[in-house]
């Protein structure tokens, strides 16, 4: 092992510590026996309280931005930043682990750099997020948004279930939409970087507790409609048939097969939707409507593969003598982490003794936004089957303070060139 | 052309009063928009009260039975009865064809031996059935059930969607349950004739105006449920997954592709509903549910059918790590159409100048509770693109002239043994 590494005992203490302070943070709900914490709502204050008072014990100044987001600043003359965070916010009906851990991993890290007086060129900045699940508003990333200089003026007329407008509860929250503006000049922001739970089932798959992630995929999101001509189940022969469900069937498997090919470049496809019009037992499908969920590494990679899906849906319509139609809802491109911070992140877990694993993260994290400001990079840490946004989402203790660990021999040895 | 075979004008007249009769008969609907005539309703009342008038016109003797069966009677000393008939019940939002023309062709095939004063070693018998749709309670062929000796009394307890009983739209209907019985003696009923559109493509596709029935499929419904693991969208990927709903694309594609090889027997399988679990866009489905509907002519095969797929789809499951359980809702068997009666169908039919086409009927009827009395036989009308159960539904007034000129034919020539 490294000069600089801690021991084992260290790395359970920092799991045992994140779990406890975990399970502090998930006592704040809204609701009695559910997590359910949202945007500019009372939890969000109470979580922020709670965080603030971890950051000024971690010897962080800390500062409240115009859409709520936490800044805990290490004191020092160093004009540039290494930027460490992630989100406050859940989903309803949320697990516990997704978000919190990576605002305790920084806090815990600037903690043990305040404690053992390291000295480091740089300063740390732990960046506490409050939307990043878009849980409340259609608004997901827009703290991070904001503190990265790209807040869209256009989400504060969104409004909640409720009613509530976005700019109506960020009043309620005793913020002025005024206030809001990037949080860093050009060139002080050296990398942001994010220890977050994969919500995937790679790591444990691998018997790995620590992943670097290549990047966050970008998503193209499409509703496919398929007419075939409706007709009764029993007097018209298979070969009369224009049945939309099984044409449609024929096109789900060909979604799965493109992505199985395309496996290398992290490309996941995945229909989620489906409907058979009318849908009785004794009628033939006149109409299927499905959705598809493509992402991948490579913006080409994805546009091609979409493309190649619509083809090949055609020619699938077609042969069946059915209609196809596609309509886009949603497109977002590929995020690239650094390859240097992922390189760095690599030697970190690798002085650990641990393995590190290369992975895309599939789903969506304030990276995005961050990334329009500086570097980014992010740490995986493997969860229990893969499961999140749900109660059962679970890291082990052990492999959070190995994340933890490994925070913090990255910020030992990064290089602020 | 052989001797007694209508000209083109008389059949040009049949066809002609039998859609201003159709008509007459679809202008009784419970809504102003669209034909709903449903079982033991006022619109069935009125229906039968037309009938009636029709019946005694064409000088037939009219009994309604306990559950409103309309019967029309030649005036003779013949023991023995040729049975002609159809329903007056309708589908929901219906077509004015499936049901009344069968009634209507027995009427006017009736009144024209009336006319012509031609002596028959039989007496014929014009039935007109008020529940043979099911739409009401799901009791389908509960009147002919009855005629032929065949009513199961657990069915008078079936409710409507607005909570009514069947016993008690009886009971509004001014009928006892007390009396329902078998409307014939052994030996009494020679044979069941039934007109009806064909409700598929079939003749269409073959340019021919009248089919000869040779069976009414035998059926069965299954609901197949397929259960995964959900997960999500963008962090599982591909070979990781257990999606069920692309477990469930090949299993539709495997019963279309059973299906196809065995449309000599007239055997049809159809998807027509499916849903995922939970269905969301970015979720991978963690249980689809959909239903099979499969026809045949031959029970051995409909049965083989049903257990090669519920074994092709345990395959696809073990081979996708997915479960498949399987639920029978619905099993009948097949119903043969008598040879003999066959036989005397295309010889009315080649005596018109036209080509009989044989085929099945994949859609249930009357005749299969009737087929427990006597031997069976059904003709079919071409029907434009094979619509049905829907107001688009037609069969030209020159198909129909056929038909009934047809079963005129068929009736001087029949030879009661």
């Amino acid at each position: 092992m490294a000069a600089g590494v801690l021991d084992e005992s260290s790395v359970r203490a920092l799991g045992a510590r994140a779990e406890a302070m975990i399970n502090e943070l998930a006592a704040i709900s809204a609701e009695p026996n559910r997590l359910v914490r949202l945007f500019l709502t009372p939890e969000h204050r109470q979580a922020a309280e709670l965080v603030t008072g971890w950051m000024r014990k971690a010897n962080l100044q800390v500062l409240e931005d115009a859409l709520g987001t936490l800044r805990g600043r290490t004191p020092t003359s160093a004009g540039r930043r290494l930027l460490i965070g992630s989100h406050i916010d859940s989903v309803i009906d949320a697990g516990k682990y997704d978000g919190p851990l990576g605002v305790i991993a920084g806090i815990l890290a600037a903690e043990h750099f305040a404690r053992t007086e390291q000295k480091l060129p740089f300063g740390i900045d732990v960046l506490a997020f409050g939307d990043e699940e878009g849980s409340r508003f259609p608004s997901a990333f827009s703290t991070s948004a904001a503190v990265a200089g790209a807040f869209d003026p256009a989400m504060l007329k969104f409004a909640d279930s409720k009613g509530i407008t976005f700019a109506d509860a960020l009043a309620a929250y005793r913020k002025n939409p005024a206030d809001i503006a990037p949080l860093y000049q050009p060139g002080e922001a050296l990398a942001y970087v994010e220890v977050h739970i994969e919500q995937g089932p790679v790591l444990e798959a691998e018997n790995r507790p620590l992943g670097v992630v290549t990047g966050i995929v970008g998503q193209h999101r499409m509703r496919v409609t398929v007419s075939g001509q409706a007709g009764h189940a029993g007097t018209v022969p298979i070969k009369l048939r224009q049945d939309a469900l099984v044409g449609a069937a024929e096109m789900v498997m060909a979604v799965e097969t493109l992505a199985r090919g395309h496996e290398s470049d992290g490309m996941v496809a995945t229909v989620g939707r489906i409907e058979a019009f009318p849908g009785a037992v004794n009628v033939i499908p006149g109409r299927v409507d499905f959705t598809v969920d493509l992402r991948s590494m490579t913006d080409a990679l994805r546009r091609a593969a979409i493309l190649r899906i619509e083809t090949q849906a055609r020619r699938i319509a077609i042969a069946r003598k059915l209609k196809v139609d596609f309509e886009t809802v949603h497109d977002a491109p590929t995020t690239a982490c650094a390859p240097a911070v992922q390189d760095a992140l690599a030697d970190a877990i690798t002085d650990l003794g641990l393995t590190p694993v290369r992975l895309p993260s599939g789903a969506g994290h304030d990276g995005q936004m961050m990334a329009k400001l500086c570097p980014i990079g992010m740490l995986f840490v493997r969860c229990r089957g893969g499961i999140s946004h749900n109660p059962a989402e679970y890291a082990s203790p052990q492999d959070m303070g190995y994340a933890i660990a490994a925070l913090i021999r990255f910020i030992e040895r990064f290089d602020p060139g």
